[in-house]
């Protein structure tokens, strides 16, 4: 199995587990491992009610443990954004557009162009993050090409384009293949993609942002795309930005099995046989995976909650804010949102 | 306890599963006992890919085992409607249409006047089935109460009114209570409520189409909203028509659960001793459910497919189309869903 | 004739001028008419961008002369909203609800319960500015019903609820009357309705919002409703906010029409013969624009900027923005932007 | 001034007359001159409510009297479509689909692939045409390429792609440079363009339907693009289709001019002398009415009537069910409009 194929679909490979986060990766990895994993280095910072989590991968085998391209992840964790915490929104805004500076190398660069993807589906609530992004963000790109109304945005602006390319359902083209070809003709320096991303934990549904410079590698986001948007298939460095917005059901499926397993020992001790609880491996627990979710591909339901809405509303608000000020030097002084059309 | 609130939030009151189809609280609760449900009438037809259920709960005790008031529920199921059969998408507005007039009496009976209320969310993908509807139907009343262009409509049509109420944490009001001054208001003959609903069986999403006289209970519905709107609220008889759109993320933990202990007892023999997993009743389950889903409430995490906007478009204009002919006689002629708005 | 009649649709009586904003009606009654009108207060200020101009409509006769039932009118002009100057939509966010706390007395009053009306068409954009604001409203009025979660706005927040009636064509009700029985329900202390509206200069759309004590009246707003929202029809206070969002086309031919008369003046000399240019009157007039509109009704018609999104985008959050900080007063220390759901 | 420069902005060069319709171009210049236009061949046919109106322009001379570049266009009028009549709908669809067929010489190649763009800006509802059509076209192109699910559309099906660019407002990319980078990566055999229109009559707001092999010229529709649509910018016929949804402000504006000075001579008799009005020339006319319509450029203000949204469901409806029956055969057995999505 390729390196490339291991990554394909965002899978942890020795754990059948489904994540798109590198943070949860690791987690998951270090439940099952004793020591740490070479290759690795991480970094966790506290700031009122946020967390920064850091993960660097720097080699192949790091990469093969964690099912993740080498490169780097920085993880925001606000759990209080469930609880439309106005205080921990702009905090986070913050943190997001110094974390994009920081990965997309943006200090002092003023005269970088970048192009804006909002990727998914915006027919479908859980999936329409980029495209409700994108809506959000200042657009400049034609202003600077037409130049007449350049004196508008002299100082502190950056040529910014943006474009939500559908899914490949509606428009019968790979998403890929629309982003390199429109890439090609507007020549930015830096491509950022907006996602919604799957978690393997309920709680970092809306709560979590994941900045990476890795780009998006194949089968993750929700709609698990085909063609990875990257600096090699693009030509210019990508830097994703996810948030989760579900769940795989056959996350929430496996988890189940495990806690009726873990019900069964605390009970008889963990020591006490198992039975076929015990012996069961991978294969069979996907497979019963499998046949509680016939009659659809274990990887076509999703898990988000009822108020999807408000949750999704929030924080495309602050994502949008974020970028708003980490590509526009100059809105700083206003606060990002401020420029939302 | 007191039978409305068994009835709260749509519960098979003994198995501890939740449904909004009566043919599915049926077939579960038959799974588990032995001879007829007494007060209970059943019957079933199949036409052209269309299996056509219907259920009569004649009596308090068949309403107590399935958790479903007494009435009369309609299923039509169309398996098919999944891969975009045309064909079938066509029989199955006939049957709807046809199903509709019965239910609701509408036969021969031209003055009735109907209010259509589209009950969900328009924000959230797979709660906007009644608001989708409510936007294809052919709304008249205004024109019957102006007068003044009524020749448009001289024979043939009913007068309709339409709207969707929203959901509470849009308005801040109760959808019930804006559905009883509205009909208060009106004062239609008939109260069509369109929902979508939680399914028990992940086969049912989206191909399954229930119509029943009972209205909507109170819990029902991807909202699980709180007032009934029901003959007995509203003052008119309500008809309700419904399509699971999503099944509970619970369902699909408990039916974890029992897979990996059917598969136990596979391995060992129906007899062998379970241990934790034979004795495993009714409130441990509900507790390790509601462990695997923290931090949400068990309630308020839906499954779902990916390609819900597809699913949903599809079968709302079918809807739709069947609405329309049946509240306009005269659109038979042309299929309800040419006059689509 | 009525005096309610000549209210209806918003002309100014003598002059053949349709227009929704005071300011304006008297601009062009103060043109034809020499000396000040009795029963007519006005006052202007000027802040940072902004002009303040206050007309109170004090007696029949001044309410007679400018086609407006009697009242306080304010209204906000910043030109500079067509910049998307930030600091200007700031400054007249503060305004906004500085005067809606004014006009509707809300001072030291947090027990007053509010409900927003988000009048016109979701579907038409020049028509959809009360929609948009009731989206980005802070509703609160069921968590102050069911109690349980009071604590969250324990100080400094009223009670609110908020929806948008539709209009007739897709409802088949009429606007008035799902708000008259809704209100009847809800009970609230005062209602704000929100609206877009006709202008009679073109400079004023989207650069201008309207503040009033006298509600809705007959046959304003861009889909001249027939019945009034006001405090006689729905039985508490009615304040009205408008922003005017089109001009009608029969507003721009009669402006064209004058301009080719007076640009014929202009050569001739003001004394010149003017032929039937001269003697043009009122009906003629009129009927010169119904011919030039044929086959539309010369009230179906409306002038609108291209790029009226990204103005009605703007303007909405100004406004939700404002009247979130005027209804809840705990809401001032963060911006009201900030809780936009 | 070359031809190209000409064919700017869709005005007929000599009247100053803006129209995006062939049909209208020719009615115009014929009103001013005598005889026929050498290099121009009509033809007109009727049937059951809809006039069938091919214009051909066969040289330059001819191109360069209407303000059009050489091509076929045809142009489908059918004014009761403002009724909702159901037949002429359907029979609009019909005419559609045969007439693309025809111009875009599809008869009996089957295997031609085909990438429809809807142009326009989708928040802005007269112009929002394209992308609605798009939205319910069946796209197959991925089925296609992927091969795997081919068995679905064996016979009687098209390859298709659909996406809409959006407008350079919200991607700050001109559109054409979108349409032609993914034209590039596609390879479609052929390019169809739907597009709002401006008219110079009102009559044919959403009445009238034009199909043209010429593309789109810059400058056209709504919202006056820069970059031609055309098979010389893209490489592969590009046929355009196009309904008209607003008329240019500007365009009113000059009718209520002339109909002041049809009424002055009316009166005098036409001998009569006009003075200013008489000697009115075209720059002083354009002038005027730019003095009318500031603050606004007198191309950035459009006029169209409050009731666009239903106007425009019905027309994209009536277009997507045609482009579905031309670009796949397959489907005109059951009619276009049942594979909506």
């Amino acid at each position: 199995m390729s390196c490339t194929e291991k990554h394909r679909d965002g899978y942890i490979p020795d754990l059948g587990i489904r994540t798109d986060l590198a943070v949860e990766a690791r987690e998951e990895v270090e439940k099952h491992r004793q020591g740490e994993i070479p290759g690795l280095e991480t970094d966790t910072e506290q700031d009122d009610g946020i967390t920064i989590n850091r993960v660097h991968i720097k080699n192949r085998e790091a990469s093969m443990q964690l099912g993740k391209p080498p490169g780097k992840y920085v993880t925001l964790e606000a759990p209080e954004l469930k609880d439309k915490n106005v205080r921990v929104e702009d905090r986070l805004s913050v943190w997001l557009s110094r974390e994009v500076e920081q990965v997309a190398e943006l200090k002092d660069r003023e005269d970088v162009s970048v192009m804006v993807v909002g990727l998914g589906n915006w027919n479908v609530t859980p999936d329409s993050l980029g495209p409700k992004v994108v809506e959000d963000l200042l657009v400049t790109r034609h202003v600077f090409e037409l130049k007449q109304e350049k004196g508008m945005f002299s100082n502190g602006f950056r040529s910014v384009s943006a474009f939500s390319p559908g899914v490949m359902g509606l428009t019968g083209i790979e998403t890929g293949e629309i982003i390199q070809s429109i890439a090609a003709r507007v020549k930015p320096d830096l491509v950022i993609a907006v996602d919604a991303l799957a978690a393997h934990r309920l709680e970092r549904m809306h709560t979590t942002v994941q900045i990476t410079n890795t780009g998006v590698i194949p089968g993750s986001g929700v709609q698990n795309r085909r063609l990875g948007i990257t600096e090699e298939t693009i030509g210019v460095p990508v830097i994703a930005v996810g948030v989760p917005t579900v769940v795989e059901a056959s996350t929430i499926v496996g988890g189940a099995m495990e806690a009726i397993v873990r019900s069964y020992q605390e009970e008889k001790g963990e020591s006490a046989p198992l039975g076929v609880l015990g012996n069961f491996n991978w294969n069979e627990k996907q497979e019963l995976i499998r046949e509680v979710l016939v009659p659809f591909n274990e990887d076509r339901l999703m898990v988000t909650p009822k108020e999807i809405d408000d949750f999704a509303d929030n924080i495309s608000q602050v994502i949008a804010g974020g970028l708003n000020t980490a590509l526009h030097p100059k809105m700083s002084e206003n606060g990002g949102g401020k420029y939302l059309q």
